[in-house]
């Protein structure tokens, strides 16, 4: 089974990044053949600044080894480094029907929020497919925000198969009959990370870059200390039992803390005794204990520019041997010399 | 200067094609560095034939070369073989305003006729302004309705220019004042041909391929005949003076024959005294006349398919060099390793 996951550039990643998607990809290496690219050209739809843009693809990249991620294993690369990406774009545009992604929710919201959209914003949904099918990947580890855009991906390779591939027959789309083509672009299918948790950022609302409520994974021992230190709380005395709803504070206690050491936390917790600032120190012994081997390995990746570097450039070459084995299908299949 | 011209691979060219614009094209190699590219990538718009799509791109550098296009001179090249211009469709694409391309009028009219578009339709202008700013053009020459796409290949590029050059200010987009920066992207001028005729078809109609009136450039001579033995005439009897208006034989005549033949066909026509077969054995002549060179050269060059091909392979290399210059600018700008 291939799996492919890119993960966007676009600014410094958070525990409710690691939780809610990473700690997943980095576990699905085992489970079969992983692509994992740094998704620098979708960035530029956010990301306006080459500097900071460069600095946050490195980031990326280097988050994910840091976090396990094995490049002998795994397959890690720059989508930008994989130029087929870019034709395949093009070429599979001109079977999208226009009203897909005028339907399409991340423009739709977008819109809705009377944001006066990009031609990019809108017509990513049509390279993030291009991306998917270059590799013909088998399955690719989504949050239920972006099931869409993998059934887009299959609808369009259903449309581009049916157009171009001789005996593909739309109604056996994996071509599993005596007879019909499996077609040339392959169809993937979501898999849905149902079992995500919701990360609480540390003013209790859902952990977002774009709330400014974030624990940052590699972010400086001192501004972590901080943040943790502020996480909203209530007025209960120290004396009487903590409330464990609307409680950011105890939902990260138990999202970081083996659960031996939860069970300890959560009977004083409810008991009542203990202050708020213990468990924050508790909080942030849990931060360094679960993140302090991917923090060192952070620190010393980053030093060490040139491995980096081999890195993504030998998964590239891994990747683009993929990319180039589909595009002289689809070339030949519609007429590209 | 240096010009630039696409042409459409998606159908064989008539006479309207020459006299509406493959003949200027043709004359400006002599006015500067001429770029000239087969547009394959966006006939898959239209032609979802593998075998016609390569059929009609070697048709059409078949045609510029028959028509006195010299490779040495100009560039030519089929626009898939610089896959640069794939790279720079998404990266331009980030900055170019949905609104805008929601109000062409290439797409408007389209809607306007009931079709549902594809979303290739929706994005060519991007793929067009690609096209044109990665050579650095300075002239486009065009017919009026394409006047639009020339404008917002220039905004596109101020756009970018302001966004990612430092220095530049968009109130001067050439960068003419002391300290401004010229950009990156080329501001292209529109070079619209206003002299341009309007070819009748054999109908009466304006000449073109979606009515069935045309007369191929390089159409079988069998076909040819039949075609001109078959243009709308009117039942003026033979001695008695023709019109000369809503008469296609006539604008024909004029079009394709020398001055001096013309004013004496026009004495005649004026005068009556001669039926409109003979006009038509006219005609036939002198479309035999003007073309008979361009197609004796198109037939040699159809017969020898290695150095047609090695034309192209020369036009690309040539043009990949300057595609290549202007792409490392571009990456450079936005952050792309």
């Amino acid at each position: 089974m291939r799996i492919l996951s890119g993960v966007q550039s676009s600014g410094r990643l958070h525990i409710g990044n690691y939780y809610g998607a990473m700690r997943q990809f980095v576990q699905l290496q085992d489970q079969g053949e992983a692509y994992y690219f740094i998704a620098n050209y979708h960035a530029l739809n956010t990301v306006r600044d080459p500097k900071l843009a460069q600095e946050l693809t490195r980031d990326a990249a280097l988050t994910y080894l840091s976090l396990g991620l094995d490049p002998k294993k795994a397959i890690l690369f720059r989508q930008s480094d994989v130029k087929e990406v870019a034709e395949l774009y093009w070429i599979l545009g001109t079977v999208v029907p226009q009203s897909n992604l005028e339907r399409a929710h991340s423009y739709k919201d977008k819109v809705a929020q009377g944001i006066s959209p990009d031609f990019g914003l809108f017509a990513y949904p049509v390279l993030m497919a291009a991306d998917i099918l270059l590799y013909s990947a088998d399955a690719v580890p989504v949050g239920k925000d972006q099931i869409q855009h993998i059934e887009f991906a299959r609808d369009w390779a259903v449309k581009f198969n049916t157009q171009y591939v001789p005996g593909y027959d739309p109604a056996d789309p994996e071509g599993k009959e005596r007879g019909h083509s499996p077609g040339i672009l392959k169809l993937p299918a979501a898999h849905v990370q149902e079992s995500t948790a919701t990360v609480p950022g540390i003013d209790g609302r859902k952990m977002s870059k774009s709330y400014g409520n974030t624990l940052e994974l590699f972010g400086e021992e001192k501004d972590i200390k901080k943040r943790i230190m502020s996480i909203k709380t209530d007025s209960t005395p120290v004396e009487a039992p903590k409330p464990t709803t609307d409680a950011p504070l105890y939902d990260l206690l138990r999202l970081m803390l083996p659960a031996a050491e939860f069970a300890e936390v959560d009977a004083t917790w409810k008991a009542g005794g203990k202050g708020y600032g213990d468990y924050k120190k508790k909080l942030l012994e849990a931060f360094h204990t679960t993140f302090g081997p991917a923090r060192q390995r952070y620190a010393e990746l980053r030093a060490d520019t040139g491995e980096l570097e081999r890195i993504l450039q030998d998964g590239a070459q891994r990747a683009r041997a993929e990319a180039h084995r589909l595009m002289d299908q689809v070339r030949r299949a519609v007429g590209i010399p």
